[in-house]
């Protein structure tokens, strides 16, 4: 086994905690000695023991002179819980591997030089892209203070995400639905338009066979349409918030707020996607999920107000003029104006295909 | 080398000469004795030789006692050229390796049958999923006496073809666009419709570095739009065939046939796809590939009459509910009745994805 491989295993460990533990990271930790794995461990849940604690309890006293694996920069200050940089040091761990640095600008790179102080061998940057997208969302909450905004779509080939009558069930397989309920489960927040509410009536939960992380479902909803009968408002499941325009219907806010959602009326006089940005950042919501329907796409492309573009493509040919597209809204005028993304991922699910895209650095505010 | 190991080379070389065949096959072969290869050969062009005369040609007095692989194969009757299998016979062949069988059912199989009679081994359907796949335009055209369709668009991930203001010019890499024109080179017939003449002016002739086989040029025009002036009338390149409602114009179909193009008007009142297929059929027109735009996609899509599809998805963000989108029309009403697809490969191709898929068999006429 090398650093690679070792490294590798503790990323898939934090990858399976995806969804649980917010507003933290997920994090993963191996220690090994002698070419023996001795400790492993994750991140499991916010206010939790972090990785390195879990892997080096499990080794105990063997820890001493042991190499520690982390996906993560350990903490150099006392959060919730001790620093895990004191914690590696009093285990005499001799040497430590770590895929990547703490993003925060203000503390990268302290843990690290806590342990070359301490006289442990550090490599760094092992696994380091991986590492990095592991945690894509904490990273850019940590560095904007605004939540990473991943679109989702499902369409056919041809990008229709309903026939001209509107037929829309189902265009994608379950495969690929049951995917998409993962990315619930991994995002802090899930957010429709009034339209989709009126449309389906979801419940914008995650259903999952273990069952799931439940975002916090959010509404653009610039009247305050929402029926006091919708689905989301009748179940416990996770909260609801609305976003409405600075005039909405008084009677109807309140009313809303009695059944338990919670309204946020936009300072300028309809909601405004950057707005709703910040007060999720203020209320820790690191990561949203957007859903649809092509209007809220449209909104989120016009003001570039997204990272990641994640597209179900079912083997389909629909056709019609006047069929609904992904992205509505007025668009783009000019190609040199479009967004540029990079492909991330393009694979197979189930008879669809799947690709995730990631909006260039610095094209995105 | 295996079978398989000398198999993907003739396979490949049969590839190379996809666009040079028509109305033939692509067929590739290789002669070995004693672990080496002696002979190699491919089908250059129609009434040229065979690829097992090049090969056995090569091979000369050593094909004595050797194994010859054919990606197809041989034929047994008198065609512009002798029989091969007569030739692997007489040069003393022991063993034959056979890709797959002839698709016309009439003599399917015969050319096997004559080898096993003469004392050869034969071994048959090593990489035959490929090899079928390569030949694909042909086995359909001799199957159904009408060309092979694919619908080529190039479109946005959210499946624009351009702006809402029009704009188009380049949502696509030039990787891409480059592929396209080695499709172009690979059909023996582009097809468009008359919005894409009057509104690009298109030659839709195949440009390649090293040259390229030249389509003809197919065009869908009720009410004959098409100026005299249009760029592909004033070359040379390639036939221009225009095909028109029963009572179009009959000076402009007389100055378009004075110009060099040729007039189909139709049977009935307008053009219609499958009287087109015919024609194309009887004329020896194996395969057709539809640029589009996208009403044009959609007749043959609402018509399902078509093979293959063929998109090249750039990682950009268009958007706009009036933003036109690959396939227009009226499209398909229900879920229930669009073509289902399966997809035969999705590579990167520059920044961009090309996806092919084929319509799953029963599924079209």
């Amino acid at each position: 086994m090398t650093d690679t491989n070792y490294m590798e295993l503790a990323l898939q460990m934090a990858e399976s905690t995806q969804g649980q533990t917010s507003p933290n990271p997920v994090v993963g930790a191996i220690v090994v000695k002698n070419g023996k794995v001795i400790g492993m461990g994750a991140h499991l849940q916010a206010g939790h023991e972090h990785a390195e604690v879990h892997a080096l309890s499990m080794a105990g006293a063997q820890a001493d002179g042991a190499t520690i694996y982390i996906t993560l920069e350990p903490c150099s200050h006392f959060g919730l819980t001790p620093p895990c940089a004191n914690l590696i040091i009093e285990k005499n761990i001799k040497r430590a591997v770590i895929a990547t640095y703490d993003p925060n600008p203000d503390v990268a790179g302290q843990g690290v030089k806590r342990l070359e102080q301490a006289g442990i061998e550090v490599t760094t940057g092992v696994e380091k892209e991986q590492a990095d997208w592991l945690n894509r969302h904490f990273f850019h909450y940590i560095q904007t203070r605004k939540p990473y905004v991943t679109l989702k779509t499902a369409a056919s080939l041809d990008g229709k995400t309903s026939t001209y009558s509107g037929e829309s069930q189902w265009i994608t397989g379950e495969e690929a639905r049951e995917d998409s309920h993962v990315l619930r489960h991994q995002h802090d927040a899930i957010l429709v338009g009034i339209g989709t509410v009126l449309q389906d009536d979801p419940t914008l939960t995650a259903r999952l066979k273990n069952g799931a992380s439940q975002p916090t479902r959010i509404v653009l909803d610039h009247h305050l349409k929402i029926p006091l009968t919708a689905n989301m408002l009748q179940d416990d499941e996770a909260p609801v918030w609305i976003f409405c325009a600075k005039d909405a219907d008084k009677d109807k806010l309140k009313s809303l707020e009695e059944s338990g959602a919670s309204v946020f009326p936009s300072s300028t006089p309809y909601v405004n996607i950057n707005e709703i940005l910040q007060i999720l950042g203020s209320k820790k919501v690191l990561s949203v999920y957007v859903e649809g329907g092509a209007a809220i796409h449209g909104s989120f492309l016009e003001n570039q107000a997204f990272q990641e573009m994640i597209c179900y493509i079912a083997p389909k040919l629909i056709g019609g003029k006047a069929a609904p597209s992904v992205i509505g809204g007025q668009g783009i005028a000019s190609i040199m104006e479009v967004p540029n993304l990079n492909i991330r991922s393009v694979e197979n699910i189930g008879d669809d295909i799947k690709i995730i895209a990631t909006v260039k650095r610095g094209e995105n505010a």
